[in-house]
């Protein structure tokens, strides 16, 4: 069954634009994943800052490797100095899919 | 059983400005129906004018009566003026949820 991870994080706008190289990494580094489907941040339209994560994966596994990576460590590291906060992200157990 | 809907949309940088009211009055509406659990539109960090559209719903049934609304007929209508394409949506059944 595959999952989607969906949620969103906030950065102070003003970080926004310092921060985007490293979404840029953790991006390419976790679409190489196996069994990563799908990796995106995207900033609110109407609320600066509000940063909404989608991710989709194969499996639980691949999930759980997921949260081994070095690329997630130094991710999570650098929220600090970014002021990155308030991280509410939520796992959606797929049953099926369609386009629509 | 909940549906999420998922994907994106594209939208000349240029005419995003323009765009985000229609967005608002659109997030707005559909937040406000019965059986919408979430409903959001965001820039990607990295594509300027790529629009990931991000939704929640009780159930089918809802989803049908969203199809059936004036704003969302208002929203679909606007599309031509601003230059929004490439509508790429995919519903996901959800069969279990947990913060993550």
């Amino acid at each position: 069954m595959s999952l989607i991870v969906a949620g969103t994080v906030r950065v102070p706008p003003e970080n926004l634009a310092g921060l985007k190289p490293r979404m840029a990494d953790m991006i390419a580094a976790s679409r190489a994943e196996d069994g990563c489907l799908d990796y995106n941040y995207a900033e609110d339209v109407n609320q600066p800052g509000l940063i909404h994560v989608f991710e989709r994966w194969r499996d639980q596994a691949a999930l759980d490797v997921h949260f081994t990576t070095d690329h997630l460590a130094r991710w999570r590291a650098a929220w600090p100095s970014f002021g990155v906060s308030d991280r509410k992200l939520f796992a959606y157990e797929v049953s099926s899919e369609r386009p629509l």
